[in-house]
């Protein structure tokens, strides 16, 4: 293992977009030297000036370079600084990994210095300008080390720590089919179900309710992206996929037994597990979905209500654990949904109701 | 056509539970007497201590009955009070309607005076103590008249008016692959990706962000309820099933093509196709999501920052549409993502920036 005393850096950061000028932000926060270094020199100069880093010069000699390019460039990039750099460790941010890390050893990477990276940073705007410091904080940043040396590894381990974020280390393959279960696949069946709008009669889609809403939200995401992404991790996705068709298969056969009066037994069971899957998901903090008690109440749409609302349950200091507002049609006012601690829900509603609240049970 | 002008009631609620109780609350609003039955006679007392009507009596002849049963109970309660109440019209509030309407019909109810209906309303808890005399105000209502009269037409049209909904009309067959679509295929989806975590290991379903979440919410949904439902309205919700296996399948396969190198140009119009239909999902207001601007701003996660934050929107008089929090890992702060008007995101910006908020690019 590498001496957590010697100095992380200098850490290269090429492709200072988001999440590689994030990246910088971060490491500079903890003091970090940072060499910033991207294909438009515009960009890591813009970065550059928002505190990132110094500008990569000749002669530079960095112990740890980030490829933060967009996913088509990432092998190349790597393959091509495991040659500028051969003492550097290197490491990536790209979401799919096998796939790009066979590519960049292929290309002439050094296995012993490469480290699969993944930065779970969550909702994306592009660009330098929309880094943010704090964007890595407390989520989860994916290594996946492949045949890279234990020392390569402490190293980005140490890149991770240094950005806030929580190590999870897995194959790159336990990462494609994570990813593929839990994102990819739902991607596209979001994208597929939102599909079946465009050609609906308009009577259709105006009954459509949050339920709907709330499936298809993602299907509005960056279809360039996701084409890339998609067709980088096909094989882990289409074996979730052949999983969701099968089942949905089965559904539509036990469906038709249904109308022809037979025992409908697999709907009830393919309901039921799918109450069990959704359970496993984890919540805010770690905790799951479950473990918040829901306070309803119906208030008027007009500025300053729910201001009124989170006041009440900031004076009695409630927590807020989430919110969710249900739409009403046509009308100005909606039905809210406050989540809070469970020990904590009796509080609120006392509180609301004390303050003329309609609180629904 | 009935005259407007002759006493709408008395209107007899056959089952009162939510939505039954509910109607009754909303009719007695109007002034409009309400008779009440339901199989269970605890339940019928608790709705008039309530304030929905009186109890039925020996000799009342209500002029309209709603049957508001469950689902498996709907067609045999039309049927008897088709038979018990000859002069009366009759409508139900069950979410499917050609079969249901086809056995009552079948079972001895009088087509000229049945008038198939859906009310919208949402989310819902069970029991008479639940209702709410506003639960249908400004919601859909959906009448599928079939071969009913004029006349009895007519007469649910008022109910619909005097409970303070929006009346749709279409045919049953219409009715139920609308909602086959937009709600009862959307349920199953989300059942069966949820399932899919069932045997995940956990360090996958670990990485779940938000969208999953969205995803899979509905997937909690009552298995009975929904195994009711899915099965009554098999045929339509097997169509648009078929229409989303078909699309998944070929999506596998240009997946399976773009591992081997081919075009993958079928994935890049699943995602923008899914673009297309997302944003034709009316928002709230019959608005659409996309007519909404987000504003981000990252906040503390402790008692009295959301209550800050929707002050500020109040104080400028800016409304909020929408609200979404974004959860980050393990510590107490979040992403909040307020949607208002196009034309106020920026004011609020400037609000928000002035009263020290971190307000997101």
């Amino acid at each position: 293992m590498a001496s957590t005393t010697s100095p992380l850096g200098p850490v290269l950061i090429v492709g200072t977009g988001l999440i590689g000028t994030s990246i910088g932000l971060a490491l500079r926060r903890a003091g970090v030297e940072v060499l910033l270094d991207d294909l438009i020199p515009g960009q890591a100069i813009v970065a550059r000036e928002l505190g990132a880093g110094e500008l990569l010069g000749q002669g530079s000699r960095p112990t740890l370079v980030v490829v933060s390019v967009p996913p088509r460039h990432a092998a190349e990039t790597m393959a091509r600084v495991s040659r500028e750099f051969p003492e550097a460790v290197i490491t990536d941010v790209t979401s799919v990994k096998a796939a790009v890390l066979s590519k960049a050893v292929s290309l002439g990477a050094d296995p012993a210095r490469l480290v699969g990276g993944h930065p779970m940073a969550g909702r994306e705007v592009s660009g330098a300008t929309a880094a943010r410091v704090d964007l890595l904080d407390d989520r989860l940043w994916i290594l996946t080390p492949g045949q890279a040396s234990a020392s390569s590894v402490a190293l980005v381990a140490r890149l991770v720590e240094a950005c806030g974020a929580s190590l999870v280390e897995m194959s790159a393959e336990e990462h494609d089919r994570a990813v593929a279960l839990v994102s990819h696949a739902p991607q596209l069946l979001s994208s597929v179900l939102a599909g079946e709008l465009v050609e609906a009669d308009d009577a259709y889609v105006r009954v459509a309710g949050q339920g709907l809403r709330d499936m298809t939200r993602i299907a509005a995401s960056d279809d360039q992206l996701w084409t890339d992404i998609l067709t980088t991790n096909s094989g882990p996705v289409s074996e979730v996929l052949d999983s969701i068709i099968a089942r949905l298969l089965a559904a539509r056969d036990s469906l038709a037994s249904a109308g022809s009066g037979r025992d409908p037994s697999n709907i009830g069971d393919v309901l039921r597990e799918g109450s069990i899957g959704q359970r496993r998901i984890p919540g805010k903090h770690g905790g799951t979905a479950a473990s918040y008690e829901s306070v309803a109440v119906m208030l008027a749409d007009s500025p300053g209500e729910l201001a009124r609302l989170f006041a009440a349950a900031g004076d009695e200091g409630i927590n807020t654990e989430d919110v969710r507002i249900e739409h009403l049609l046509g009308r100005p006012s909606g039905l809210v949904e406050v989540f809070v601690s469970p020990d904590r829900g009796e509080a609120l509603r006392i509180a609301l109701r004390a303050r003329g609240f309609d609180v629904r049970a």
